[in-house]
């Protein structure tokens, strides 16, 4: 099973995927989607899905796992912005046949490192060391990424293996 | 100047085309896109966008207002999911090469009534009478989506009168 993980963003969109492979999992591509900023949000939005749709083709996932949004940000506009960015993500994975997933912040944490308050860093660390990378992803919108795609994966090996 | 205006929803989004005519203005087309309940989230945007396109395509707008989200849901995750669907609507608008517009709910019924506390009612009549038709447009949804495009219109003349 190929996962792509996405940590969704108007500005700088994190993705990675990866996929099992014997005892170990595989990093097969990981970067970040970054739409010119300044320009109208729709023309932002149109650069957003039209990236968001190379990478579905380029890496052919099985599932694209989503980050939900916060309903936490100070201003509540702000997650309504997130909210048509992560739209248009969900929308070319429709349009490319890819299913979608949707983990939160705290059930990713507690996937990879067992607590859902675990930092940052300790995150960080358990994606580096699972995809046996010698230095820790950056920027931090692709360690995130790969942290849910390996959050994923390792929920759903749990639920096949009982 | 054709304006399609669009009250933003997941389940029953309103859009209404209309075109300023010597001293009048016409309504070109009004209706609602609604799709099916039930599927995932997705799909559901896929056939948002599918809708919009089509909707894009047969009016040929010379630009289109999609109201602005309310911030003040009492569940913050709603105005959220509202934005995944506004996101797909500017999105097929960007695709489509039109321009989009935003107006706030208050916004609208203070170019249309005067006021923006303006009743549901009031709007509802000022747009029947503007359109010059013989009975209010049902569902809500369309009468709101009409009121966005005739509010709009009277803004951008207004301000290039002066």
């Amino acid at each position: 099973m190929r996962i792509l993980g996405i940590d969704p963003a108007l500005r700088v969109t994190g993705y990675g995927a990866i996929e099992r492979r014997g005892r170990g999992v595989a990093l097969i591509e990981a970067g970040i989607v970054a739409p010119a900023t300044g320009a109208a949000l729709e023309r932002r939005l149109a650069e957003l899905h039209k990236g968001i749709c190379a990478l579905l083709a380029q890496t052919r996932p099985d599932v694209v796992v989503i980050e939900e949004l916060y309903t936490t940000y100070k201003n509540p506009m702000t997650a309504i912005l997130m909210g048509h960015a992560r739209g248009v993500m969900c929308l070319a994975s429709a349009q490319a046949g890819v299913p979608v997933q949707t983990l939160g912040h705290a059930h990713v944490k507690r996937a990879l490192v067992g607590s859902g308050s675990a930092t940052k860093d300790q995150v960080n660390a358990m994606v580096t060391r699972l995809l046996n990378l010698r230095v820790a992803p950056k920027p931090n919108d692709v360690s995130d990424a790969l942290a849910i795609a390996l959050a994923y994966l390792n929920m759903s090996e749990h639920v096949l293996a009982h």
